[in-house]
């Protein structure tokens, strides 16, 4: 299976890069997996929330095809325990498409977002800054796939 | 307000510890603030897992005053956004006690712990690495002074 993980905005942080990387290359060891990493939308003059909001949305929607499975990170998306989240994913497995998970920026989707995406998935209730979010995402990735092999990693 | 947060076994990535110092740093602007660092119950021969729990819950109640106000991380504590995370911590600071957080080991707690504690928090329906957990505990502290002092970090 393929899974993409798309972001808006670079890391800033070198320490929160290098989580990523490291979760990244543990992915790898399980199933073919990249981070789309989408530009800032620049911000000539003031853009409102909502223009910047729609910016990012169509950027984001340039770098989906019509047959992904698109899963939002969101706030208002269904919480999993991370025993759950690993058969969230084993069942998108089966389906056979590449499944595309994306974290917006800080004011998060569009509607048109929303409208495309098949699923949401909140990690917590708390707000995380969208970097954090990152490490965190990868971190339960990978805790997802050692569950799903029945690894040592998890505790429960 | 002082405020603690006990781990127990020292962080092992790098990353993650540069992480924790410059959140430490930013929370120490707002308050008194320690992370205190319990060592690793020695293994010799083969401890169960009760024991091992049971060793550093000894460990931790010998850290805990009587007078101290103390919180568990826990998974089966409530969840609470980041909003309703500070007004938890702003009451507490009413109080007037020293606050004490603390991020147990692989295993949990102990029942001796658990009825110490005044209050337990969950920070995600996912269970997360005892070190990264670190990592979200600190950017939440951070974010629930700025959410406080209605500082610009936190965006709804």
């Amino acid at each position: 299976m393929k899974v993409e993980l798309i972001v808006v905005g670079k890391t800033d942080l070198k320490t929160i890069e290098s989580l990523n990387i490291m979760y990244t290359e543990r992915i790898r060891h399980y199933l073919s997996f990249d981070i789309k990493v989408l530009p800032d939308v620049k911000t000539p003059g003031n853009l409102t929330v909502e223009q910047q909001k729609n910016a990012e949305s169509l950027l984001i929607m340039k770098n989906i095809r019509e047959q992904d499975c698109v899963v939002l990170l969101d706030e208002k998306g269904s919480e999993y325990s991370s025993v759950n989240f690993s058969k969230f994913i084993e069942s998108r497995t089966l389906e056979g498409k590449k499944l595309i998970f994306i974290i917006g920026g800080p004011f998060g989707f569009s509607e048109t977002v929303y409208k495309r995406a098949q699923y949401k998935v909140s990690l917590s209730k708390m707000t995380f800054s969208h970097q954090i979010i990152r490490v965190i995402f990868l971190e339960q990735l990978y805790r997802a796939m050692t569950i799903i092999r029945n690894e040592k990693y998890h505790h429960e």
